[in-house]
């Protein structure tokens, strides 16, 4: 992966605090062992940081990109429509710039995790787990 | 895992197609290689099948138990709160009995996905696509 890159970790939020914390926890993996990469959290709904509070948190870091990734399953109308709004990326696009302290940066916008086998092995961890209680 | 085990994997909704399409791909591969496994998906929103037609499309096919698995990445309000009440299970609780055609059959609800190192490493594949594009 290039150097230098900032990773905006985007959660849905919530009333509750499970959402926050899982999104934390991923954010704090994300980042582990990889000391080129500075890894923030955001949220869309109810929790902060905000969005543009999350990505002003990379102002000093000395990120050279920001990458904002939606932690959620899937796309939906959150990520195709409200989180593309607020970043001010035009809607079918994945790419704007932002001003960070005194330059202009780029933004990438990544696509939401997908289906993937490891996320059906955590299911089956989950089934097994209320199974044997 | 016991046998006759029927998985309802439980999706938000949408109403674009992406989350029924990610949460039918997951269950598709909780169930692959298990032939003591019946897989069903049901959305709480939005799409179909509901809950309860969920529940009822696992009439006759012989499964003695069914885990209610929430497709969600972290607990919130539709896991806590909305979810156990179309099930009818109380609130805290992670267990009821449900009535299928003339038996009345447990039904335990799972935990969600959670934070996992297999979410950041797909979020960190995500992160390479796009800043490979």
């Amino acid at each position: 992966m290039e150097n230098n890159i900032g990773v905006l970790v985007l959660g849905h939020g919530s009333s509750l605090p499970y959402n926050k914390e899982v999104v934390s926890a991923v954010a704090e993996m994300i980042g582990n062992g990889d000391g080129n990469m500075v890894v923030k959290t955001a949220f869309l709904n109810l929790d902060t940081p905000t969005l543009h509070e999350g990505l002003k948190s990379f102002e000093g870091t000395g990120i050279e990109k920001i990458v904002a990734l939606p932690c959620f399953l899937a796309p939906g109308v959150h990520t195709t429509q409200d989180i593309p709004r607020v970043l001010g990326i035009k809607e079918g696009e994945n790419q704007t710039t932002v001003k960070l302290g005194d330059s202009e940066i780029e933004l990438l916008y990544a696509q939401p995790l997908g289906a993937d086998s490891c996320i059906a092995n955590l299911a089956r961890e989950r089934i097994g787990e209320v199974l044997q209680e």
